[in-house]
């Protein structure tokens, strides 16, 4: 989900899972923990969960949306977050607005540039039983899904954050 | 609506008519242009327009968020916005996330911290008719408005942004 995970080795989950399909079918990515491949339908209407900036390499702007459920759990502090829940992270490369900085006469003002990917958690604590309940997606903005070894990263470093059964961005009042 | 009107000096727009009133009855921002002064039902469950970013001595984290008729004007770029368009501002300490940095292993991650105020645009050509058929509203955390002297820079601010019939915030995808 977050942009972090990106930035991380991978650690798979199942590690004896992948070795045996490994050697078993020489594929090993093929059989790797699912995540997810397609792009939840009507997310970008979802409800604000929070917002988020990211400084260095990442430089992004980014808007947390969740499903109903997702929302419900949030608002009502309910952990583990229900099957159902889908939480999106809609990211944009944080850009200066030089029509804002004209109205303030000084250059302080960003706004959302290019999207540079839409994530998503989705929780279906059967069908990703292996990463913790959470199917992770990450979507480059033409809607094309990334591979197996590039969303591998993604539980062990959410898992990191155990306390909020994985999800790193709180609500937003 | 933008936290950059909050900065500006007070211009106002139907200037014969202040002077009128404050010679009149000694209660000049009484008479004022109409603003904003109750919070819209529901505006938190609004569908997200963008997301914002100010530095210096706002060092904000925003999100904009729109009712059904702005996100419709929004996404077939109707100009002007219909009268029924609110526009929503949830504004946001911009704040480091050591929870976030500690994965990351470096400094570089934001989040919205404790709310500093919410903006609406209230689109009504009538009602509003002496700031651009926008109503503008401004309120503190706990909900309460802002007075007439803290609005009245409001007008002048987005007045510079005609070509967006006043509206800084552009839709991102």
């Amino acid at each position: 989900m977050r942009r972090v995970a990106v930035l991380l080795v991978v650690v798979m989950a199942v590690a004896g899972f992948v070795a045996f399909t490994a050697s078993a079918s020489g594929h090993a990515d093929q059989k790797a923990a699912p995540y997810v491949t397609q792009i939840p339908a009507g997310y970008r209407d979802w409800t604000l969960v929070s917002v988020a900036h990211e400084e260095g390499n990442l430089n992004s702007l980014g808007a947390v949306l969740g499903n109903d459920v997702a929302i419900k759990a949030y608002r009502e502090k309910t952990l583990p977050y229900p099957d159902g829940t889908i939480i999106a992270a809609l990211h944009y490369k944080n850009t200066p607005s030089a029509e804002n900085d004209k109205v303030f006469g000084r250059d302080q003002s960003f706004v959302a540039g290019p999207p540079t990917n839409i994530q998503f958690m989705v929780k279906d604590s059967v069908k990703y039983a292996a990463t913790g309940g959470w199917g992770f997606g990450h979507f480059s903005p033409d809607g094309k899904p990334a591979d197996a070894a590039f969303m591998s990263p993604c539980f062990p470093c959410h898992e990191k954050v155990k306390n909020t059964d994985l999800v790193f961005t709180h609500y937003a009042p």
